[in-house]
C-alpha cells in the first residue's frame, strides 16, 4: 500500500481525491499496489462533503503529514511561493516524494528544489504545473527523450488566450474582453500574473529548464504581457496579412545559445496554433529527430489538472511499490550546466510595426530610410484605407503598417526609437513580433 | 551496460543507431547505464556506411541474437506479420525484452504477444507503431492513466491524409492524387494497405486495445477506405457546409459499448483536425477527467519513427538497469476482459448523402419521405447550382445533398437502399459520415 498525504483541499485537491476514488481498480492495476490517503491538510478546517470528508479528518499543521511514517508521497496543491516552498523542501528532507501542481514555486526555486530532491534521493513530479491535463511534462521529458530539443513554443495561459480570442472574435477592446473573462471565471479579480505574462513565463521556465538541462530563471525571460494591446492591430493584421494574435512563450536555439521570451505574437493564418481558442493551451516542440510535435488541450479546470496530478501519483507510486523511486532523478538537472542565453537585443524575429503618422507625402520614405540604416529589411508595407473611418484616429493622422523580414531585435528597437523622434510620428510606434 | 540486438537495418533501424550515437551522453543520464548494440541482424548482408557498419558485423540468423546472453533488448524493425511475430515471441521466451515499430503484427497478434510477455515477465514497447514520433502510446497509457477513456479519434495514416490534402487543395481526382503521393514517396507502389484503411485499422486496434483494456481485433473494426472517393463530394461539402474530409479511426463509448470504425469523415470547418494536412497525423483523446487532449506531429519518416524507438529503448533500459523491468506489464491486458462492441448498424453518426436524381419535381419529397419512415431526421438539404456545369453530370441528372441529424447507421443504410431503388435515382447514393 502506498500512503498519500494531501496538502491543499481546493478544487484540484478535491478533484484528485474524486478521480482516485472513481478509478480505483484501474489504478490498482497500473500501480501494482493500493493508494490510500492517510492524512489531509488545509488551513480551512471544514468538511468537504463532495468527497465524504469531515472537518475532524483535516489537520492544519502540515508537519503532522511529514512525521507520519506511513505517508510515502506528499501531494502539494496549495499554490504560491510560500509556504509551498518550505513544505516541498521539508517533505523531501523528511524522506517523502512530492507531487505538485505549483508552477510558481518550481520556476522560482527550481535549483533549490531539485538539488534537495537529488540530495535526499526523492522524486518531484509536476505534470499539472504546465498545460493542465495535457501530458506535456512527461511527453517532453520521456516521450521525446531521444531528442535534443531545438524549440518550444506554447500558448501556456488560458486567461490571456480567452481574452485574445474574445477581442478577435467579437471585435471588443482589451478592457472589455478582460471583464468578460472575469465574469466567465477565466480571469481572477487581480489578473496581473496572467495578463502581464508572468504565469506564461513560469511555465516556459519549467519547460525550458527540462529541455535544456539547466535552470532557466524567470528573470532570464524577456516578458511582455497583453495589457494595453490595441484592438486596431488585431483587426488590421488579420485583414491585411491574415495574422492571428496569441500570447506565446518561446524558447529556441539561436547561434548556439537559447532565446527565451514571452510576448504577444502574430501567427500566419495556417499556423496550427490559430484554431487554439479560449481556455485551450497548445505546446509545439521541435526535436532534432522528431521534427515538430504538438500537444493541445484544456489548460485549466478542476478535473483536467487533477487528471495530471493523479497520473503523477500513479507513476511515482509504481516506483515506490517497486522500491526504485529516487534511484534516478525524474528531470535531469545539473547545477553546473550553464545554459547560455541570448540577450533579447540579439534575438531574431520578424516584426509588425504600426506607425501613426501625419497624412503627408515623404513620411514613408523617412521611415524606411531609418530602418534601412539599421539593416532592417522590409517585407511589406500597407496604408490601410479604413484608417479615417476608425473613431480612434484623428483625420490627419493615418496608420502605416509595415512587416519586416527576420531582423535582430536590438536594431529594430533602435530604428523604432529614432523613428518615434520624427516630427511626423504622432504616437508611439506599436511593435509586435511575428512567428512563422 | 544494457545490451541491444537490432533486427532490421532499414531506414528506421539506421535512424535508431544514428540517434543513439548522436545523443549518447544525454541518453546515459536518462538511463543510468550505457547502451550498446551487441549484434545486428538483417536479411541483406551488406555494409551500412552511414552508421559505420561493415557487412561482417551483420548476421542473417536472428537466433544468434536470442542466444546471446549479453543482449537484454531485441529491437524488431522488420515490419509485416512474419517472421516478425515469431521473432517477438521467441525473443520473449528467450528472456529478452522487445521494442518494435510493427503495428501490423501487434494488431493481429495482440493477445498472443502480450500473454507471452506476461508469462515470461518481459516487456514489449511500441511507441513507433502509432503516430510516428508523436508520443501517443505513452501519453495514452501513462500520461492519461488517471482517466477512463471515452473516445479516441485519429488521423493515423500519412498516405491517405496526403492524398485527401491534395484532392482538396488542388481539386484533383483520387487517382491523380494517389499518383502524386507515389511520386513524392508518400505512397507505396501497392498502396492497398493504406488507401483501404487497413493501416489505420491496425493503429486504431492498438490504441483502443490499450484504452479499453481488452483485445480489439482488426476484424472487429468496421473499415471503409478512400478508394473511389469522388472529388465532387469534397468540393460540394466544402462549399455548402464548410466541411473538410479526413480518413479517421474512431473508437468511442456508446450505450455502454464501444464503437470502432475507420472511414472517410466530414469535419466542420473549426475542427482541430482540419489544419492537419499532408503526412501529418493527429490523435484526439477524450478522458472522463481530462476532457479532450490532442497530439499532432509527423506520422512517418525515418527520424520521427526512430525517435519513438529510441524513447522506448531508453525507458525500457532504465528499468533493466534498475532490475525492475517486467515486474509490471507496460500495457494492462486482461485476456478475460471482453470489450463489448457495438455493431456498426447500431452506431450513431450524422450523415452526408448525395443523391443523383432526375431533375424533376417530387423527387426530393420521395427521398425525404423514405428517410422519415426510417426515423432519420434531416438537418439540411441543398440542390447545388453548380450541378449542370460539372462535366461528370448529364444535364438531366442533378445532385441533391442532404445532411442528417444523429441517426442509427442501420436505419440510414436501409433508407438509402430503398431510395436507390427509386426510378428517379440515377446512380448509387454516396454516404459519408460526419463527426463533430
Amino acid at each position: 500500500m502506498i500512503g498519500l498525504g494531501l496538502i491543499g483541499l481546493g478544487t484540484v485537491g478535491v478533484g484528485t481525491v474524486k478521480i482516485i476514488e472513481k478509478n480505483k481498480s484501474q489504478i490498482l492495476k497500473r500501480v501494482g499496489a493500493e493508494l490510500s490517503f492517510i492524512k489531509f491538510c488545509d488551513k480551512f478546517i471544514k468538511s468537504r462533503p463532495e468527497i465524504g470528508l469531515s472537518a475532524k479528518e483535516i489537520v492544519s499543521d502540515y508537519k503532522k503529514l511529514l512525521n507520519d511514517p506511513s505517508i510515502d508521497i506528499i501531494v502539494e496543491l496549495i499554490g504560491g511561493y510560500e509556504p509551498a516552498r518550505t513544505i516541498i523542501l521539508e517533505s523531501l528532507k523528511a524522506g517523502k516524494h512530492v507531487v505538485t501542481a505549483n508552477k510558481a514555486v518550481l520556476a522560482k526555486y527550481w535549483d533549490e528544489i531539485f538539488l534537495t530532491a537529488q540530495k535526499y534521493k526523492k522524486l518531484v513530479y509536476f505534470e499539472a504545473a504546465v498545460g493542465g491535463g495535457i501530458p506535456i511534462v512527461q511527453g517532453l521529458n520521456e516521450g521525446l527523450a531521444a531528442n535534443q530539443i531545438k524549440k518550444i513554443i506554447g500558448i501556456l495561459n488560458g486567461t490571456t488566450n480567452f481574452i485574445l480570442t474574445k477581442m478577435t472574435e467579437k471585435n471588443i477592446p482589451f478592457e472589455e474582453a478582460l471583464k468578460q473573462a472575469q465574469k466567465s471565471g477565466f480571469a481572477e479579480s487581480n489578473p496581473a500574473f496572467d495578463i502581464e505574462g508572468i504565469d506564461t513565463a513560469h511555465k516556459l521556465a519549467i519547460l525550458s529548464s527540462i529541455a535544456f538541462g539547466g535552470w532557466i530563471k524567470i528573470s532570464d525571460i524577456f516578458c511582455e504581457g497583453i495589457t494595453g494591446l490595441n484592438l486596431m492591430d488585431i483587426q488590421l493584421a488579420q485583414k491585411e496579412f491574415g495574422y492571428g494574435l496569441k500570447l506565446l512563450g518561446i524558447a529556441k536555439e539561436n547561434k548556439g545559445k537559447i532565446e527565451v521570451r514571452v510576448h504577444p505574437t502574430f501567427l500566419p493564418h495556417n499556423h496550427p496554433f490559430l484554431p487554439v481558442n479560449d481556455e485551450y493551451n497548445a505546446i509545439l516542440i521541435v526535436g532534432d529527430a522528431v521534427s515538430d510535435v504538438m500537444f493541445y488541450g484544456k489548460g485549466a479546470g478542476q478535473m483536467a489538472a487533477a487528471s495530471a496530478v493523479v497520473s503523477d501519483i500513479i507513476f511515482l507510486s509504481r516506483q515506490v511499490a517497486e522500491g526504485t523511486a529516487g534511484r534516478l532523478a525524474y528531470v535531469t538537472y545539473d547545477q553546473k550546466k550553464k545554459v547560455h542565453l541570448l540577450p533579447q537585443e540579439q534575438s531574431n524575429s520578424k516584426y509588425y510595426l504600426r506607425f501613426m503618422t501625419e497624412d503627408k507625402p515623404g513620411v514613408l520614405s523617412k521611415i524606411t530610410g531609418i530602418l534601412g540604416q539599421y539593416g532592417v529589411s522590409i517585407s511589406s508595407v500597407y496604408q490601410p484605407q479604413t484608417a479615417e473611418q476608425n473613431g480612434e484616429l484623428k483625420k490627419e493622422v493615418v496608420p502605416i503598417l509595415l512587416t519586416t523580414h527576420l531582423a535582430e531585435e536590438g536594431k529594430v528597437q533602435k530604428a523604432v526609437q529614432e523613428i518615434n523622434r520624427l516630427a511626423a510620428i504622432k504616437s508611439k510606434t506599436v511593435l509586435i513580433r511575428i512567428e512563422e
